[in-house]
């Protein structure tokens, strides 16, 4: 059987993961859902790319895992990406679902549309502590589209805000993905408007992989909340050999 | 629960979407198909896309409909865009289900590709009244591609010559789409190709919307006819708050 | 009931096709699967397109088969579009099951992008016949994406190499697709990644079909080994008058 470690997106917590992890523990498989740094309860706001990566090394190292399918979620691109290029050895393939997808040199920042790095700025220059939150009517609308309304307000409720440094931070590698020799697969959710579809996720992103694997399925980018064992079974089509 | 007012496409009329309107009613809201001016039996042909505007405004008024989630399908994406600059105080929501959306001064004929603008021209010429019609093959094989041939032939028998001004005819709107402050979502039948997907329904128009929901589900332009049921589902998930 | 004719793909004999076949006999229909010049057990690696060509034309003709509906996958898109130019008389539609759609004077390597042909061209220069094999991690992330595994294994144990010069001769036609009154219809596998999607089947290809059906089915580019019955439903969607 296999190990997987799902790494969440800004906002959320490994523990938004639990019934996804869950469904995967039901056939059989080890599931870790670890919460990045900068988003566990009482971390600075201040952390930034660099750190949330080690956080990410350091669980995988300290928990002794090897052999790990590694997927990441949205801004979790970001940090696995960062994770493979500091410990390949301890991964087995790398799944990106609806996930950004970094070359040496770029942020997160880089690979949104304009109109979202303005409304970031705007939001965390009002911050305390130069973190972003997202205005609900975005979530409701582009992120969680495929819920009701009782179901996105519930989801809203659990995030927390997100450290901006690691998205104006531009992600140091010593190789870009399409050049890594891990195995990669990209998990899409074809209703994920976060992105605009004419610049998304999927071709754009998903091709900077080189030779991957897609899986496709309908949902939108918070299927995690929407229907855990969906998304379960997108992973394991995606994670498996 | 919820008003709909499902505003058809050219060609149709309210008839069309009765099916579609009992599967809504059925989980307790109400439905209003009202047909549009210019595609009422009796109507001139000659009717203009400020007509068309008009009957629907006139329509919500004359039933005292506020608070209506407002779905435009094809054409009626023209006429709803009008009706939400004219009395947006009536409407909680728009819902344009592969629909097309115009900034102020556009045509529909400025949002279709030249051969079908070659196509209308033509047909128009050669009627009496400035009225289209779709020829079979087209209606067969881009439109209603997800039909069996009879249901293909039954639906097409029901269709009436459309009003070409309303094609031709600039919208005049005080703001555009994306600026208007109601909730927006688009629904989008993934097979449709009345239009080339290169150059089709979502993203290139729904993106005209500024901030929307998408939901998308299988189907045809002409979903209406093959799978009421489904695509009254779509349009609850889209209209919803 | 209707006759139909299914043109593998590159790699490929008319075996693979038998378990779709077999679904789409079940429902009263008459299925042929030849396998093209140059895949048959024995044949020469050195057949070009032309022979490929001439081999379903006989195939047609030798069977006295009439009214046919001609379906091609992948390469079979080449042949298939050779075969309607050449003997247009005995075919009643033409279905391109995620298949390449050249015009006059194209090649299949005009219609990939350039990785592809530089691996072909290293491939069957190292070849002792001018054929071409796929490497098992693209076929197994690419090509047969939505497989365990096992099937992934199982199916490329089946491949032969192919003729290349399948791939570099320049068809020669009448008329190019667009302008070919046969009726035409495009089934196309949403998650075949074989073609990158930004440079892919659909609409990329599709629409060189001029006025054509769009049939959307989940799967990859080697849904015959996947899902059989899905792709034999599929098939006669978009076969059917």
């Amino acid at each position: 059987m296999t190990t997987y470690v799902l790494v969440h997106g800004a906002w959320h917590t490994g523990a938004e993961f639990e019934p996804v992890a869950a469904a995967i523990r039901a056939e059989g498989h080890t599931v870790h859902c670890p919460t990045v740094a900068g988003n566990r309860p009482g971390d600075s706001k201040r952390v930034g790319l660099e750190e949330a990566i080690a956080s990410i090394v350091d669980y995988l190292a300290g928990n002794g895992l090897e052999d790990v399918v590694l997927l990441g979620h949205s801004y979790g691109g970001m940090v696995i990406t960062g994770v493979a290029d500091r410990v390949p050895e301890r991964i087995r393939r790398l799944v990106y679902w609806n996930a950004f997808v970094p070359n040496d040199g770029e942020a997160l920042n880089d690979l949104v549309p304009p109109h979202y790095v303005a409304l970031f700025d705007a939001v965390s220059q009002a911050s305390p502590d130069n973190s972003v939150v997202l205005p609900f009517p975005i979530w409701r609308e582009a992120f969680i589209n495929d819920a009701d309304l009782a179901t996105a307000q519930a989801a809203y409720d659990v995030l927390n805000p997100h450290p901006y440094a690691t998205f104006t931070d531009k992600i140091r590698l010593s190789k870009n993905p399409a050049e890594m020799e891990l195995p990669k697969s990209y998990l899409y959710c074809t209703e994920d408007c976060a992105l605009p579809q004419s610049l998304g996720w999927h071709p754009r992103l998903s091709e900077k992989l080189g030779l991957f694997r897609l899986i496709a399925i309908p949902g939108s980018h918070e299927l995690c909340f929407t229907d855990p064992g969906a998304l379960a079974g997108g992973i394991m089509k995606a994670g498996r050999d």
